[in-house]
C-alpha cells in the first residue's frame, strides 16, 4: 500500500500562509506517524499561491531520510528546474483531462499542457522520478465527461518520453465506483488515485479501487485542501479516513494511527478547524482492542 | 432496494422539539421525494424525549397512502399498544446486543429487553409488521465486542414468537466491511442495516453490504440524529449520500434526488445546520447529464 500525503502542499495551498517552520514541523509530524511519501512543496508563483512560497527553504529544512520521498508539485519546466536544483526527491506534474478546467486553471489547453509534461519528463529522466497527475480524469463539473481515451493517448506518449507513473485525480468529486472500475479496466490497477470528498464519495471510491487492485492513493491529513480554482472542489480524501479503513480491512500501511490522529488534530487546531470525525471519535472499537 | 427514512424519528429526537405541523411537513416532503418507508414517531416518554411528544397527533395528520409505510419506534409493550391504537403502519423495536449499552440506555440488561421484544411480537402478530433493530450489533465503544451469537439466538426465538424482520445497527460506528461481511455470512443478506457516520465509515459500509447482497438500509436525511444516550454516536448515514451512491451505481431507488436534496436542505436550514456536502455541491456530473 502506498499513500502519498499531500496535505503540506495540496492542503496548505488553499490556506493562509504558514511560516516555513510550521510547515516543516507539520511534515515532521507526518513522518513520525509513519508516512513515507509526502508532497511537501510546490514550485509555483508566490504571488499566485502565497502559501506555497519558500519551497526551497522547506526542502532544505527537511532531514534527508532514505525511507522518505519528498515530492514537489511543478506547474512547468521552469518549476521543475527549480525543484531539481533544490534537491527534491520526486516531481508531481499535473495536467487536466478537461479542456475547460485546463483553460480556467492554468490558462492553456490540455494538449499544450500535456506537451509541457513531455518537456519535464525529458529533463527529469534519470535524475528524479516523476508522477503525472491527471486532474478531472473522471469528468469535470457537468461540462466535460471523463475522457479516458485522451488520458490513454497522453500516457502512451509520456511513457515514451521518460519514466513516469500515472495518478488519476477526481478533482471535483465526480467519480463513483463504476468510473473507478472503468479506469482499472482501461489502465490496469497500477495507477495512483487522488480522490476528493466534494460529495462524500472519496472513501467509498477508495474502497472500490482497493477491491479492483489499486494500491496507490493520494490523501491529505484532516482532509485539507482541494483546488483553489475549481468551485466546490474542496476536501481531499482524509489520510486518517483511509488509514482507519485500511486498518479495519487488516491491510498494512506502516502508519501509526494514534500519531496520525495527533498530527491531524494539531493541524486542524492550527488552522481553526474542527477535528475530523474519526479523530474526534477515535478508532473503531475493534482497533482499540487490537 | 428498500430505504427506511428515520430522520423524522431518529433524527429529530436529538433536536429541540419541533411543532407537530413542522414534523408533518417534513415527512410530506420526504414522501414527495419518493421515500415510501418512513419512521415518523416514537411512543416514548415525552418527559424523557420531549422532541418525540405528540406521536399520535403526527400519525393522525399523515395521509393514508397504500404506497407508504409509517413506522413508529416503541420502547416497550405499553408503547406498542399506544402505537397500534394510533393506527401505526409498522413497529420498530430496539434491543441492544451490548449489555453495557442496554443498561445505560434503557436501564435494563439485554436479555430482559429481548424478553420485552417477545411480548411486543406476540401483541403485534397478525396486526402490524415489526422490525427488530439490534443496536450495537457490531460492538460498542471499546467495551463490548460484537456478539453475533447472542443476536442469532434472540433472532431464532423472536421468529418463533411472531413475524418480524431484523435490522442490525452500528450504533456507535464500530463496523468496517469485514464486520458487515461476517454478519451476512451469519444471517444471510436479508437484514436491514442501520449505519452511523461516527467515524465516516457509514457509506463505505453500506457499499460493502450492497456488494454482499444486503438490500435494506436505514438512513436519515441530512445525516440527522444518532443516539441521545451514546457518546459520539451522532450522525446517521445520510439518505442523500446513499441515494446518490445508488444512482452512481445505477441501482433504482424510486427516490428523486432533486426533491430529496431540497428536503435535506430545508431541514438543515430549519435546524440551523450547514447543508451536507452532496446537497451543497449537487449531484455528480454524470448524474446531472443523465
Amino acid at each position: 500500500m502506498a499513500i502519498r500525503e499531500v496535505g503540506p502542499r495540496d492542503g496548505l495551498q488553499v490556506e493562509s500562509p504558514l511560516p516555513v517552520e510550521a510547515r516543516v514541523e507539520f511534515i515532521l509530524e507526518l513522518i513520525e506517524a509513519g508516512l513515507t511519501c509526502i508532497e511537501v512543496a510546490a514550485f509555483v508563483s508566490p504571488s499566485r499561491v502565497p502559501s506555497m512560497a519558500d519551497a526551497s527553504a522547506v526542502l532544505k529544512a527537511l532531514p534527508a531520510d532514505p525511507e522518505v520521498s519528498y515530492f514537489a508539485l511543478v506547474p512547468n519546466l521552469r518549476g521543475a528546474q527549480m525543484a531539481m536544483e533544490a534537491g527534491v526527491g520526486a516531481l508531481t506534474v499535473t495536467v487536466s483531462a478537461s479542456e475547460s478546467y485546463s483553460v480556467a486553471n492554468v490558462g492553456r489547453g490540455r494538449d499544450e499542457a500535456s506537451g509541457e509534461v513531455d518537456r519535464i519528463l525529458a529533463l527529469a529522466a534519470g535524475v528524479v522520478p516523476v508522477d503525472v497527475v491527471v486532474s478531472c480524469a473522471f469528468g469535470y463539473a457537468g461540462t466535460d465527461p471523463a475522457d479516458l481515451d485522451w488520458v490513454a493517448a497522453q500516457a502512451r506518449r509520456w511513457a515514451g518520453t521518460g519514466p513516469c507513473s500515472l495518478t488519476l485525480a477526481d478533482t471535483t468529486g465526480e467519480a463513483g465506483p463504476p468510473g473507478i472500475e472503468e479506469a482499472v479496466e482501461r489502465f490496469g490497477p497500477d495507477f495512483g488515485l487522488h480522490l476528493h470528498e466534494t460529495r462524500r464519495t472519496g472513501l467509498v471510491n477508495a474502497y472500490a479501487a482497493l477491491e479492483a487492485g489499486v494500491r496507490r492513493f493520494d490523501t491529505s491529513v484532516a482532509g485539507l485542501g482541494g483546488s483553489p480554482f475549481a468551485h466546490g472542489a474542496a476536501g481531499n480524501l482524509a489520510t486518517e479516513d483511509l488509514v482507519h479503513l485500511l486498518d479495519l480491512l487488516g491491510l498494512d500501511t506502516g502508519v501509526r494511527l494514534d500519531r496520525l490522529f495527533e498530527a491531524s488534530g494539531r493541524i486542524s487546531q492550527l488552522l481553526g478547524r474542527d477535528p475530523t470525525a474519526v479523530v474526534r471519535s477515535g478508532p473503531a472499537a475493534g482497533l482499540r482492542r487490537a
